[in-house]
């Protein structure tokens, strides 16, 4: 199934994938989740936030979710996603070769927009789908290209007016489990394929603005600058200290700089900052110092340094009943905890859920290089089977 | 004249304006410039490159030019490049005005493409002119959406078969003066609003590429991290600590980040490196030595530096002869050099050439907020005037 999906939204230059919400990648992938559902006698749906349901039963309560996502980051990797949809249609056919006839409907879920890639909101399905977003602040989100989150859906052929929360649907689910390929190399020492997810770390996002003066690279004297690429590179440097030297996480992966011309000061850098840590005080005592790190340097450079949390997400401890039943049923995996965001941290705060982690032989992510090897994903399709079984059958 | 300048090219948002060549902001320049050049019964035409000929008399042996560009780096100000031209045709009024009847074929001059916004390529029309440049080579530049200046050309009504050296044009030249805002704040303790060039400083762009990893911004932990951003960080501050102790200038004023996304860890930052020193020698041990600050963070970061050279521009001393001419006609001007590259400094190989620096009160160019003050403008044209009279009257 991986081979299918492998050239939908593939860069032909870096082999990454751009596969954005509500672009023709999306719909291609999501043409290819209904002729999965088809292929197997599935009843697929779309609810009002773009999510996909694939049923085996009537719909209806007590029912058990698996799923994960099919959109990518800019030049991502093809299992951040697809393999949790693709495991769980696969879990499905191992369950029926398993004569398994589960006693509660089983849905397989793509959820729309994980990433945030195309409107910057992260599990933007999801957290619409549990009323954790506002649906007229989503649907006024734009792309670079000043498109909203309204006008992709409307011409994609979905209705913008069905988005938000749907409690109905939520309270029919009695667990969702995610599979996902892990995203570090927590698992490469352990010997074990797959592991069993305790938590996500508290999260979020931070915009600096550094506005300095634009002026001439050429002439202007040392001393007479406000140049606000020295505050950002600072700050870049002072974020990594003090990430280390708080156990944490800290990255400025993304900058955009005016008038970005070589032989100009620039007017305007902005950088955003994604930090993470292993609770909610460590976070803040991170983000804090990195701010007040910034300012200081600011306050030498001339650059007037402004920040703004675009988006905080605190930490998620999964359900221990569910966790301890999977552990039951699967014999001991190894737990660990995880920095990344996910759909299945969004339901956490709904039903009981979980996420298992496949092994991930190189740890690198959302990235074109991004792998696991075949006999890892085929463990990882029975530990959700076995998942599903126990709890569904 | 300022004033029918000033709404060409002007972004409403900035206030800067984005005079690129052979863009439809510059096809509105040039036709000002034959606008101008027709009220003052000045023959007009385009050379070859595109550079712009207004000629008072008819064009022979032992002419006189003076002039600059129109074209304007992104978000630049008012007055670098048209401050020249619009001087140029104002000293022309003022000769008439006393009746000076030149004994030679004196030349307003707008040059092409002076900034290199569009296709990267500074002094393009006059570097063009005098061979400096290959025209195959230049013609094949593109810009951002992928055009060639061959194709920007052509689709401007000119013809890039044309484009190339021009001898013939060169050698009837006797002497061009420049009149330029001054981009720094050199005449601005001198009490004079008027200065006189003694020549430009060696200069030149530097491409470098830090290579990485790309990864997950919220699971790679910091220890297998490949982050190009910390190795860029630190040379940004490392050229700035360099160039004040080499009493030189160093700026990196443009970054390109790949995928440049917040939950990214870029596998690529490029940043191009605007280095400029008073002599050769101090600006090779600049260079150099930013290059191996920039190496050895890289292998600490496990990040790959490669570094080109884009352009790399001699310094130039202006003509002592014409200079000594134009301080005998004008008084004793304070004389200075600067960082900027100037057609001026293009033509000095090939003829006696000079220029004059309008004080500039903050010192801000390449900005919307460069300035000069009216009564400045005023003593430059008069200046100017008084070099043309000495020269061809």
């Amino acid at each position: 199934m991986l081979d299918e999906l492998r050239p939908i939204g593939r860069d032909p230059g870096t082999g990454g994938y751009r596969r954005f919400g509500w672009t023709a990648a999306d719909l291609a992938c999501r043409e290819w989740f209904a002729g999965q559902a088809a292929a197997r006698g599935m009843t697929c749906e779309a609810d009002g936030n773009g999510n996909l349901w694939a049923w085996w039963g009537d719909p209806g309560e007590g029912a058990v979710a698996t799923g994960s996502h099919l959109d990518s980051v800019p030049d991502g990797g093809g299992y951040d996603g697809p393999l949790g949809v693709i495991s769980a249609f696969c879990a499905v056919d191992e369950l029926r070769a398993r004569g398994v006839r589960p006693a509660r409907p089983l849905a397989v879920v793509a959820f729309a927009e994980e990433e945030g890639a195309r409107f910057g909101v992260a599990c933007l399905g999801s957290r619409l789908l549990t009323g954790a977003l506002d649906p007229a602040w989503a649907l006024a989100r734009t792309d670079a290209a000043g498109i909203s989150l309204a006008a992709a859906m409307r011409s994609a052929g979905a209705d913008p007016a069905a988005a938000g929360p749907d409690p109905e649907r939520l309270a029919r689910l009695a667990a969702f489990v995610e599979l996902h390929l892990e995203q570090g190399r927590g698992l490469v020492g352990s010997g074990a394929p797959v592991g069993l997810a305790t938590g996500i770390w508290p999260h979020g996002r931070w915009r600096y603005r550094f506005a300095g003066e634009a002026n001439h690279a050429g002439t202007t004297r040392l001393a007479d600058r406000r140049d606000p690429m020295l505050t950002f590179a600072n700050t870049v440097l002072a974020a990594r200290k003090k990430a280390r030297q708080s156990g944490a996480l800290a990255t400025f992966g993304r900058v955009v700089v005016a008038p970005n011309a070589t032989n100009a000061l620039p007017s305007a850098v902005d950088g955003w900052l994604d930090a993470r840590a292993p609770d909610g005080a460590t976070l803040d005592g991170l983000v804090a110092a990195i701010e007040r790190a910034a300012a200081e340097r600011g306050q030498r450079d001339g650059v007037q340094v402004a920040v703004t949390a675009e988006s905080v997400t605190p930490g998620v401890t999964f359900d221990a009943g569910l966790r301890q039943r999977l552990q039951a049923a699967l014999g001991g995996l190894p737990e660990l905890a995880t920095g990344a965001g996910h759909d299945a941290g969004v339901l956490a705060g709904h039903l009981p859920a979980a996420m298992l982690f496949v092994r991930n032989p190189t740890g690198v992510s959302h990235s074109p290089a991004e792998h696991a090897d075949d006999a890892d994903c085929l463990a990882g399709v029975l530990a959700l089977a076995d998942s599903l079984a126990a709890l569904a059958g």
